[in-house]
Parts: structure tokens; C-alpha cells; sequence
């Protein structure tokens, strides 16, 4: 592994990519990951690698939409395990929800590999400090979480073959979904069985960020902190939400930064 | 290797994408070539995966100093190779140029890996037809093409380590360079060294982009169809040359196309 120096600009960012790096060439992602992650990388160079804030106002609706539901779940494919396995650990204790691996490209070895992930992760948060505001007993509710997605025994309505694979306990009984890093079919598939959709996606033009119930344009580590922050503390919500209204907004602020040089 | 249809409006990048994964699995690629032709591919979508006037003018400029210069020289990299090869091996046989294969992160295996690549590729294009406006004999001109790097004898002045080395044959003598995909540091010290260094970068942004003689902001690829043409047909040179106005010009395009939606 290369040193980065503390003091680099995108120190984040490279850290990042060495984990994708690393998680490759051990098996737990797909052929074509690293190439998705450095679409990634493209879209939030362009965001300036910052939450911005109607980035924030999303994540704001998403904390509410997901802390108001009744069956809340977080989906998770092999780059959100690396890029922000350990967060949604410490958003899932809070949420009181399940994690559930869920792959475009199923391989049992890979849901197994990640999900073996999760459990080391979980593991660990579970001996760190909870997080500011947070009230009860913040080891036993991380050790609580149940992570899904090694059996699946149900079905997304409108896909076929190995992608529609989930299981009932987490995304089949869902009402609400946080899921990162989605592919455009199944974020349309989930929408039509009737479920709120959040994605985190940094690509305000993909299918995924056109269709989904709330966008959150950013990177998924920055966040995810940002949402456990949001849910810790006194969330306003906007009295109507234009998802559309974000997905310009981050498209403004991209151009603004292209400009800019 | 999954089969794309004939009629998919993105055939030629899912195309590229999937040669980069095999020769990723095949070990030609560095770690994090991936990530970066990932990053290339979201700045193509912006621009609409199509070579703009402006990129095609860049061009131009490209193949009259090429043409017109002493010692030209193509310096590659693994995924230009991959995504390129065969179109840069009949830009070479009209140039009459060597070409270098030139790693940031050099190792002996995947140096000797991409030359066989362009040795069987050589080979390949030999026995094509050769391009309309070519006069000679082409066979013999593709076969005659140099293929270096395997065996360094020269270094860059101002960088250090592994990513100085190059070939006084090839790179250490040439006064004019076609250099796609180059990292922001080889890029300044080739230009630093006095030569002219024209680079494909599909990222307006990058310090390549901004540091080169002339700019093509375009999917090496493409890019590679057009310079044939160019090379092969009366070029017409513009008085000066502003390379800065490419860069606005591409960065126009991607904010319009961003917009548009």
C-alpha cells in the first residue's frame, strides 16, 4: 500500500480507491467494480468531494423518510461494504434495521466473503463510542443487527434470473430502502413494488438518481456520517419534496466547478 | 463475455469496458487501471461519446505537427494498448514511428505482456487493407514498426524511480510525442524537456490536459480513426495554436450535455 500524505487534498478520495483496489484483488468484487467506482470518482471530482447542500437537504428527507417506516432496510453491494461497510453499521444499530448483501452479479463466494465482512465490521463498531445523541445500550443494539442476503427466498417483481434475488425478512418486506450504488433496472424494479427508494449515487443523470424516490448525490462514506448525524438530531422536514429540484441542483453545482478553471 | 446487441446506442463503450476487464484478469493492467478508465468513461458520457469539432480540430493540429516533426514518437500505457493498439499501430506505420510501451507503475511482466499484446496485434494489421490515401507498400510498413521499452536506457529528466525510465531510442530522442492517457508528472517533465507532448485525455481538467502542447479531449480510440484520416488527407493547420480554447470548448460541451437533461 502507497503512503498518502496527510496533508494531500484528496487524501479521502485516494484511501478510498486503495480499498477498492484491495477488496478486488481479493475476490469480493466484481469484474467491472473498480471501473464503476471510478465513474465515481469522475462525478464527485466535479462535486469538488464535498457534501454539498442540497446534498445535505436530501439526506436531511432521507433520515425522516427512513427513521418514520415501519420496515426500513439498507442494501448493500460489494464497493458500499468497502467505501462505507463500517457507517451503515453504526446508521443500521441507530435504525434498528437490517443490512442485507445484495448482488447485481450473485456469486455465492461473494456473498459470503461480504457478508464475513460485515460481521468483522460489526464486530468492531460494536465496541466503539456510539455516536453523539444516541440513548440505550449501543454495543448490544450493533450486535443486534441482522445481516441478510446468504439465503434468499423471494423475488423483486419485473426482474429476471440471479439480480431479482433477495430475501423476504429484509428487501422482500421493505417499505423503505436505502440503497447505495444501485443499477438503474433494479432501482426502477423496487420503485414499481410500491417501496421508497433512496439512493446515494453520484451521477445526477443515471436511471438510478432519474427514478428514485430521494437522490442523495455524494460519495456513500461522506454520506452516511452525514445521515447518522441527521437522525441523532432534531430532523425539519421540507413540506414537499422535489426530488427533481436536487438532481438540478447538483448538476449546477458540477458545471460551476468545471467552469470555475 | 457478456453479448451486447448490434443496436445498443452505447455498443463501442460497453465494448471498451469489457477488453479492459479481461486484460485487467490477464494481468496486463495496473491495480487501479480500472479506476482510472472508469473516470474516462464518466467524462465520455458527458460528452457524448463522440469526437466534438473541437476535439477533431485538436486532432488536425495533432497530425500536422506529427507529421511535420523529426523524431515523433507514440508512448503507450496498458489500457491504450487494450483500447487502442490496433488503430495506433496503423497511425505509426503512416508515421513511421516507433512505438513505446511506457508504464507509470513498471513492472518486467506486464511491459513484456503489452509488447507480445502489440507484436500479435502488428502482425494482425499487416495483413489488413491499408487505409484510403496510403501510398506504399503497407504490409511492409506495419512490419517494420519498432516496438520499445523492454529494455531502458534513458530517463526522464525530472522524475525519479521506476516512472523516469524510457528508451534513448524511443522517448529519450523524439521531439514531438503522441502520449495518450499520461499522468499529470510525465506529462510536465516530457514538456519541461523540451519536446511537444500530445495527449488524449477525456478529462478537460487533469493537469495532462492542461499542461500539453495540444489537448484531443476525446476517447483515445475514436481519436485514433480520426488522426488516420487527418494524416491522410491535406491538413489544414490553424495559424496559432490556443490549446486553452480546447479545454473551455470541452468543458462547454460536457456542461451543456449535463444540462440538457
Amino acid at each position: 500500500m502507497v503512503e498518502i500524505p496527510e496533508s494531500h487534498p484528496r487524501k479521502s478520495s485516494l484511501i478510498a480507491r486503495q480499498g477498492i483496489v484491495e477488496a478486488s484483488s481479493k475476490g469480493l468484487l466484481a469484474g467491472s467494480a473498480m471501473i464503476a467506482h471510478g465513474r465515481g470518482e469522475a462525478f464527485d471530482y466535479l462535486l469538488g468531494e464535498r457534501t454539498t447542500e442540497s446534498a445535505r437537504s436530501a439526506i436531511r428527507e432521507a433520515s425522516y423518510r427512513l427513521s418514520s417506516s415501519e420496515k426500513p432496510v439498507i442494501s448493500v453491494n460489494g464497493n458500499t461494504v468497502v467505501l462505507a461497510g463500517r457507517r451503515l453499521l453504526r446508521l443500521a444499530a441507530v435504525l434498528g434495521c437490517a443490512i442485507e448483501v445484495n448482488l447485481y452479479y450473485r456469486t455465492r463466494e461473494r456473498i459470503s466473503g461480504l457478508l464475513s465482512e460485515l460481521e468483522l465490521l460489526r464486530d468492531l463498531v460494536s465496541m466503539e463510542d456510539p455516536p453523539d445523541g444516541f440513548v440505550g445500550d449501543w454495543s448490544s443494539s450493533v450486535k443486534k443487527i441482522r445481516l441478510l442476503g446468504k439465503n434468499p427466498d423471494f423475488e423483486i417483481a419485473g426482474l429476471e434470473g440471479p439480480r431479482s434475488k433477495c430475501t423476504k425478512e429484509g428487501i422482500g418486506c421493505a417499505d423503505t430502502i436505502l440503497v447505495p450504488l444501485e443499477d438503474g433496472d433494479r432501482c426502477e424494479a423496487l420503485i414499481a413494488s410500491g417501496k421508497e427508494v433512496i439512493v446515494v449515487d453520484l451521477n445526477p443523470l443515471s436511471r438510478s438518481s432519474r427514478n428514485a424516490s430521494i437522490t442523495i448525490v455524494d460519495e456513500v462514506s461522506r454520506a452516511s456520517e452525514v445521515m447518522l448525524e441527521e437522525l441523532l438530531s432534531p430532523v425539519e422536514r421540507s413540506p414537499e419534496w422535489d426530488n427533481s429540484k436536487i438532481l438540478k441542483d447538483a448538476i449546477r453545482e458540477m458545471c460551476s466547478s468545471m467552469t470555475r478553471v
